[in-house]
């Protein structure tokens, strides 16, 4: 860490500033300039003698040089990280893909989608039973009987299930009928949630804030990492810009990014990051392109009727299948495996 | 609500929208012109007609003309609301001031402050017993505790007390303690939270999301309202932009846009608002001069050496008292009443 | 258009509303409910009226149902706009390739450079022989001098050139050497030099402001349409978030969005849209797969001393020639012709 | 400056870092810690030498510690910049009032507006001759026309008037009629007009672009500055943001942060900056409140009617007049004279 003082700071609390700093037990380097002196930390930096220095008179700006995550950085994990489900792998060259529902509506319903879904060439059924939603008169889910509606649509057709979990109580009974949980955008920082999935004992996918970071999103990652949990997926999945033709502005630059800077999988939802059906396909091309290793796609057998208002964003059976063999022809081109199937039993 | 249909939809799927609307018992206003066809709802329209409307073929754009909320809006309640708390008036022509420290650290720390704000003419005493941290390593605050800690501190120095509720589950240890419930700036759609304050039984200031439109601040207010409780503020503390120098940008015409378009009393928060001390002073009167029905401001005794990152935006007990007083001249020109003192004895 | 009232709009207010619209010999299509009454516009209305409407008395929102662009829209054209330029086509199945350096610095450097962005397989030469600089204290470029070299470079090597032009001074003797013209993010909206370029008889590559939404962009194309000039190219170059590690936020989402809306090619600007060298290659090919007509990207053979500080973002020659190779592999996959190539003699 | 490398980088290209810098003749202060290498560069930094710096292999980041702009530094100009145009003085402890219209529209309409704008207390008349429309069908303004009027109604009640100048072309005509040139958000980097307007011989009120940062803003100033005019004034006219209530977001933070890095006065404008009527008022208090040293309002005898789009904005005379009846108590509160009177005799 840097400590830039102005030239304007008197000596003796630059004295304090150096003072506080060795009572940490850190050497200092001194460089004094024409207008700043400034005073190079050696060590481990504790965040709160960062703030605290912050705050010192005389203090002009404090510049962190290493990042505040650790468990999620590249740096001291070099490799990229592949999560394993029951066969099913995710990072690295593989490209996994999820498709299904906004919301599980009906056993028919999600029977019928996991049906699709599996024919075309996915490897997990995505599906919410709870829903987040901004009004509180509009549809909340059917609660804890689609998880179980959706659960055994996996099983029969041979799919991992993953679906959003929004508050720390609903985290075991989550667990229990998915394989993988969701963090909504509007949970990244919910920082209670994020502890109970450091335990919970699956691999989550967790969604960038819609105004979050890169740096905010890898210390969201951290807080699941910290916990014990190595098995988390990111997702890119639209920020809020200026622009208001699409719900979101899909950020296709958190893919490389987030590789180069994590070694944890990134993953794209082209659905919620433009929020419009017809811009799901360049999109979800797009972001394979650009490197994800997955995508989250909503695919819905009837979107003009879906219980939640997310159908505009939702493609067509035909539209899914026809995406997943384009898909099947690009993925190879920029060194990602297509094919990636489920190899043991499913959740039992 | 209007549905638009392009020129190029043809007769039949207007007619199937038309069949729709008709179907939940709504009357259809048909308008043909050039290049669209208007179809225009008269009548009360669910979301999920709403959102059903948008989705279907040939829908070219769904306007609502309605708010989706009913009771945060000042169509159905014109009256400001003024919520009396022991005497404390916030809303209408008077001015609330709350102070304290970002988090309460021990009983010496949080007393003294108290005594600072009552002497200076503030009416509330903030402050954070579990603080939300954007990284897993930086300190977290003192739980229950502090909760303690607080309310004594405003039972002996005649403050009402405020203090930020993180999760559904500390919302009655909090409610037992504070007389204000707050809601953070992360949790503004933390809709089981919200739904569980509108039960609470105290008054409850809900934070504007960073990236929160007014007219998602005022559907996250209305699933507090509507589940009973009427003594909802709102809060501006400033919003994420393209612009990195101060930590958020603070934007005044949140205070009479949401007082235009809501009864509910409107606060600012300059010290998160700007995340710079040397910025609160200048932006808490501009805050006033702009309407606002209060103020919620961090001060510290010992800001440099406070136990979270924030110290840096906390005014010196020094300043404190002079914007107060700069405040009390300011007050009656733009219609405020400064002073406003608590009349019963405070919680027991 | 549609004209939204409320309904505490006294009667007499909406009378004079009508009054106004009918005296432009319109016709009114009336429609009350509950809250609100509707007034529908049938004919075209001018832009004054429009504006005159928002401000009556009683009206409380006015909303846009046609766009306010006619020659850029593909509802009044619906085929691809195709560019030839001397045989290289852009628009359509094309996809088009620029290279070169961000600024023209001798003509050694413009010809090594021309003859690899050739070698690879690209069409036109790029380069910048006036450069907007941020700060009045920066290289500036070398001026006319710059024009001639690079013109000759591309004569030699067989490639178009583009070049950027900054004011309407300019127009002409960039129109002399070059062969399309470039308008830079901060000239989106300088409306005196798009009337300029509606008639300098080249084509001219309008890149999106670094804050402009796509109506705006295609506003502004219709200034340059309107001036007689049918060969606008769009061009995607990244924009201003809150998100800061990369230097914009490159949009794809523009792409096949601005497609949709209208029939001009649309380029895409990987070099400034991310501003790190890094991110040049995944985001050139997710730019393609997008559906993008074109790329426009910077290359240097010596970027670590490139005049300007844009070298950051320039990619080595080899990293040039191998996202070629990549590209004509990815193009077809997403209907792309990659092979595109100068037929006719170049610029005289 | 700072130069940051990381622990991977090999010596070499940490001693080809320092052999660049010395070369330049500057000293060089190295610290090494765990992570990182840490290089101080003690001299003046040239922008090239910086650029340089940025691209060289093994740097990770380059940390600007003095800012790019000095003539608009306070650092080297501590007292405040007052400018004086025949008495009126702008900038220090007076408060300056420009009002009018937003076009000209005739000689009765510029010179009624100019009696109502002296007779409430303003000393500046604003009027656009020329107006920037986003799109090409909009009225574009009255032309050279509109200078005469205005300078007419301004001689004959006694006020100075301010226009908005668009391309360097105009410059000279507009400084023979006008007391103050005004660039408008758009033109705020179009370079080639700041340069021009640094010899005009008029003061120069320069609007922020509305996607533009602090240090932007005062790196545009700094292109007039070094032009030789010293008469800059900086105006905060509101900022994009994701909210679309408002027109812009008028970043009033902007005041003091303007005010605290430079000399140049700061002026409000909360006409564009809110884009709604009803928030003039509120935002014109509040801008004083936090310190400006002037506002630009627009001001309309017959809003409803006006030629372009901004009658929205426009405050009708008689809430003008109450404005500045409220702005007289508020002045003195803050610092501010209200009073401020035209001495001599108004531009032959």
């Amino acid at each position: 860490m840097i400590v830039i003082t102005s030239n304007q700071t008197p000596q003796d609390q630059v004295n304090d500033i150096i003072a506080v700093i060795e009572k940490e037990g850190l050497q200092v380097h001194l460089s004094r300039g024409a207008d700043h002196t400034v005073i190079g930390l050696v060590g481990g930096v504790t965040p709160k003698l960062a703030e605290h220095l912050r705050q010192m008179k005389g203090v002009e700006n404090v510049v962190k040089i290493t990042k505040s995550y650790k468990l999620a950085s590249r740096d001291f994990h070099p490799e990229d990280t592949i999560i394993d489900i029951r066969g099913v792998k995710i990072g690295g060259e593989n490209l996994v893909i999820m498709g299904g529902p906004c919301a599980v509506e009906s056993p028919e319903q999600i029977d019928e989608i996991a049906r699709l879904v599996k024919a075309s060439g996915g490897q997990v059924l995505r599906g919410g039973a709870f829903k987040p939603r901004t009004g509180p008169y509009s549809f909340q889910g059917v609660g804890v009987e689609g998880l179980t509606m959706m659960a055994e649509a996996g099983r029969k057709h041979g799919l991992l299930t993953i679906t959003e979990v929004m508050t720390p109580e609903y985290v075991d009974i989550c667990a229990e009928h998915a394989d993988i949980l969701q963090v909504g955008t509007r949970n990244m920082q919910n920082f209670d949630l994020l502890r109970k999935l450091g335990t919970c004992g699956r691999p989550v996918l967790l969604k960038r804030g819609f105004s979050a970071t890169y740096d905010e999103l890898l210390n969201a990652a951290e807080y699941i990492l910290a916990g014990g949990n190595r098995d988390v997926m990111l997702c890119e999945r639209g920020i809020r810009t200026f622009e208001t033709y699409t719900r979101n502005t899909l950020d296709l630059s958190a893919i490389p990014v987030l590789q180069n800077l994590s070694h944890l999988p990134v993953i794209s939802d082209p659905s919620h990051g433009t929020g419009r059906r017809e811009l799901v396909e360049p999109m979800a091309k797009a972001s394979v392109a650009a490197g994800a290793n997955g995508l989250i796609i909503e695919m819905h057998t009837d979107p003009d009727n879906s219980m939640t208002g997310d159908g505009v964003q939702s493609l067509f059976p035909e539209q899914f299948d026809k995406l997943l063999r384009d898909l099947e022809k690009l993925a190879p081109i920029v060194g990602r495996k297509f094919s990636n199937s489920l190899e043991a039993a499913p959740i039992a």
